[in-house]
């Protein structure tokens, strides 16, 4: 039997949703030549990630092996699966190829980090193919809820793998191809090893509805509404913003696009031929100057996105416009679990300002871009692989998916971040483990999730924050009293003096009462004064606070 | 016309989901008698409030005409309406009528926080009456998520109000009396000057759902499953526990409580005779000896809160019971907005041991507390009265439920925390504006939530802190170098160098040009040091820190 193998290790995804990198590899055991299908970020929240711009996967595994990295494949343009492209680009240097309209944002990414971006190569659809080492891989179209998306068909001496990205089936996507079942039929038709599949919506019961099904909706929401129509969706949702923009212009109204990202995705789909027929928009300073019941705003800020345009206009202004009682306000997209309070703060302020808010609670003005349980069972049944990787997804959606693929009669593993699978055989199985974990971009800076760094930042949040200073003479005598400064503290404490004197007294008494060889040790003086600190603290305001100890000493 | 007047004034739950506090007055103009209806808390959340422990109504203007006040009427037992009441009390001062269910609860937080538990007086339901001043106070039981909730029958001079409290319409609730329509009838037949009424469920479209509508849903769950079964529900959810329980008992399972709230709850509701017939229940301590599949546990947690049975059976082990592949987890409950995070966390985790997790979503096992839409619409016309004042939600609730009332052809009006409006006329108008907020409940202490100690817990949880210490001699000479400590940033910046040792190496060189009356001024160099630290910072690392600057004289 031959000693070579094909390996699958999930660096990002796998255990979550968001910062999708995956790793394929084949050849012999620990010299397989390797490709990275995708490289995304995540995004962070206060609950976890206090102050964190962005999530990369820890690709350190792949970094110390890139001598055996042949090639990037970016399957589709949101910022989970291409995100990470600039900040690693670097790291990794091999050339990245994805589709004309995903290569487009690629390229803007390695721009914005000064990286090269003729190392974003753009490749036609199947069944163009490119060579990477042992693999040829071609980007099959599916439909998803950004333009050209594509599912790859990775070929090896060990079979096909068809790797799906992000899709649902989608016949009527309205922009970029529809999904082609007899296509995907045609290509799995020799035999499919393995299908590593899309797993976010294993637990929606129904089949998903095409993105044609919301424009009657949206177009009578919009011809009936007597003010101003705002209306915003994932810019990157471009088949959306030209639903809504066509609503818009049947019934009349100028349309007006706001915010950075819907304009840039806009610009990127008409210059890359994935978008037609768009109407006509008007510039904000025109907008201004257009009667309110004649004007359609496109805007940025689905998730309620504090800087977004629709979280300006919810506080008031943006590029002049303000909004008034009985204007109409439409998500036209779905809340992502964490962003709820966010969005919920925006339509209490349009609830204040009497604008009328409608979201997808009524299931009319949004469709998801995902497959649902029984797109799931379709697709397994018309690639009818050898085995079923789930994958993009927390490890419930893992492993739903898993049992989904076990109930059609076909081999499957849950393989979270960092586990090496072999998918050679007739069943997959665990070849090993890697250490993987989550990068945080921090301003300019990249650190690790457990440098301990943003775990001081959630205490300080808990807790607040002592400075202690002393300052001991040439003896390391005490001269004068203990300093105290609070930050983020009560001022009053339990005893109803300010807790700033309490610690400064507790902290002055025990200088007097400490002896030489405590004085005379940083190390110990500084933990003794923490100690007492944290303990007159707990008493005077029931919290332990992170301290930073000062000793100034004269020599 | 007579110069009496009969006033609503929300402090909390008008504007928000949570911190009830509504004021009723009667009387001249400033000199009304007044009442309080429910004193709840508020739950913190790491966006807005980290480290807070609850949030509470800022009551000053209560406080400042306590002199005014009768007495405190409490609808329900839940903490968004009695939480407060041993944190408050005392500022008070005046008796708090409840039903014994209720009352048993509040006396316990009385208890808690050293209050006398007498002031909590039990009172009988409709068509016993409570005077206090002007007012005639009557509970009027409706159906609810807790045992003994009720509407308040408030009598005046001015006519009567109905205050619904939280409250559905469930003829068949399994605990506590059903809603009965005929007598909500009766007491409304001779006009009901205005129904101040819960908005929380406005936009849910369809009726509600009886609480005896889940019973053989989960009968049929538990009795299929063939390991281990674990429960969780809000422990206050009195008539879901016995439903739970006695679905486990009837599968031949012993029944064991897990978590304090549990317990207590439990046994308020038998001591106070409003929960009959509840299945026989083991320890903890037992339960680790009967095989698993003839076990079911009730615990508490069900909004993920990390110190609950939930998460501690998410994380391994608690009570010595450890749950396997193959176990059942079901949440009787659905998760509050806001709680999504902490909920999804314990379903991987549960999901990575193999056990299988059931939730709401199929509607099956969880039916709300809330009336919905058309219950909203039904009760109205019930109570017919001559105005409705929608409370107990946010800004988009309230606006919701006032067009859903004029929809019903009567009188409405938005009123936020603060409103004070007039209920005396026709229909309800702004009598004035009181200042109204949030008050932090931080360890032992009381802080206003605009004090800035949380906006500086804040700051340093998105962009860490710096402490800078300097030593001036006794001729405002800098003796040494500046010193810096950096707590919750990265080690390393931009120029690839400790960012310390660049931050010191700025704030020395500019000690050393420094003029004198700089040197000589403490408020000056401080401004300075601070200055140069947050610009330095912010070219390393892309962060503008919060600063603590210590300057040591020697004099």
């Amino acid at each position: 039997m031959s000693q070579e193998r094909l390996i699958y290790l999930p660096l990002g995804g796998a255990g979550e949703i968001g910062m999708n990198a995956y790793v394929y590899g084949y050849g012999p055991k620990n010299k397989e030549r390797l490709i990275l299908v995708d490289i995304g970020v995540a995004f962070s929240d206060m609950e976890s990630s206090p102050g964190v711009d962005l999530i990369f996967a820890d690709i350190r595994w792949l970094v110390e092996n890139k001598h055996r990295l042949e090639a990037v494949f970016i399957t589709h343009g949101h910022e989970d699966h291409v995100g990470a492209v600039g900040h690693y680009w670097e790291r990794l240097g091999v050339p990245v190829f994805a589709r004309a309209f995903t290569a487009n944002l690629a390229r803007h990414k390695m721009a914005d980090r000064g990286q090269p971006e003729d190392m974003i190569r753009t490749v036609s659809a199947w069944p163009k193919t490119t060579k990477a080492g042992p693999f040829s891989v071609g980007f099959l179209p599916i439909s998803h809820s950004i333009p050209e998306s594509a599912g790859l068909i990775i070929d090896s001496p060990a079979g096909r793998v068809i790797h799906s990205g992000d899709f649902k089936l989608d016949e009527t996507p309205l922009v970029g191809e529809p999904f082609d079942p007899e296509l995907w039929k045609d290509v799995s038709k020799d035999g499919v090893q393995a299908l590593i599949c899309d797993s976010t919506n294993v637990f929606s019961p129904h089949a998903g509805r095409s993105e044609a099904s919301v424009g009657p909706e949206i177009e009578a929401l919009v011809s009936a509404a007597p003010n101003m129509v705002v209306a915003t969706t994932f810019a990157s949702n471009v088949a959306r913003v030209k639903t809504l923009a066509q609503a818009g212009e049947r019934a009349g109204r100028s349309i007006c696009l706001m915010g950075r990202a819907m304009r840039r995705m806009i610009e990127a789909s008409i210059t890359t031929g994935v978008l037609t027929d768009f109407p006509k928009v008007i510039s904000p300073e025109d907008a201004a100057s257009i009667p309110r019941e004649n004007l359609m705003l496109l805007v940025t800020g689905s998730q309620g996105e504090h800087r977004a345009a629709s979280a300006q206009l919810a506080r008031g202004k943006y590029n002049g416009i303000t909004l008034k009682e009985g204007d109409l306000f439409l998500f036209s997209s779905k809340t992502i679990p964490g962003n709820e309070r966010g969005v919920l703060r925006i339509i209490n302020q349009f609830s204040e300002m009497g604008v009328d808010v409608v979201d997808d609670s009524s299931g009319k003005y949004h469709v998801s871009g995902h497959a649902n349980r029984p797109d799931l069972q379709r697709l397994h049944e018309i690639v009818d692989p050898v085995m079923v990787v789930p994958n993009h997804g927390e490890h419930r959606h893992l492993r739903e998916h898993s049992k989904l693929a076990a109930e059609g009669g076909r081999e499957s593993i849950v393989a979270v971040n960092g586990t090496m699978l072999d998918l050679t055989g007739d069943k997959p199985f665990v070849a090993g483990y890697v250490e993987t974990g989550r990068v945080y971009l921090d301003g300019h800076t990249q650190i690790g999730a457990l440098d301990g760094i943003v775990r001081d930042r959630l205490r300080m949040a808990m807790n607040g924050h002592v400075t202690v200073n002393v300052l001991l003479d040439e003896d390391d005598e005490p001269l004068g009293e203990a300093w105290v400064d609070l930050k983020g503290l009560p001022e009053l404490g339990r005893s109803n003096a300010p807790v700033v004197d309490v610690l400064e007294a507790d902290l002055t008494q025990f200088l007097g009462r400490a002896g030489e060889k405590t004085l005379a040790n940083d190390d110990k003086l500084e933990g003794e004064l923490r100690r007492i600190a944290r303990n007159t603290s707990r008493d005077e305001i029931g919290k332990k606070p992170e301290v930073t100890v000062i000793i100034s000493r004269l020599s």
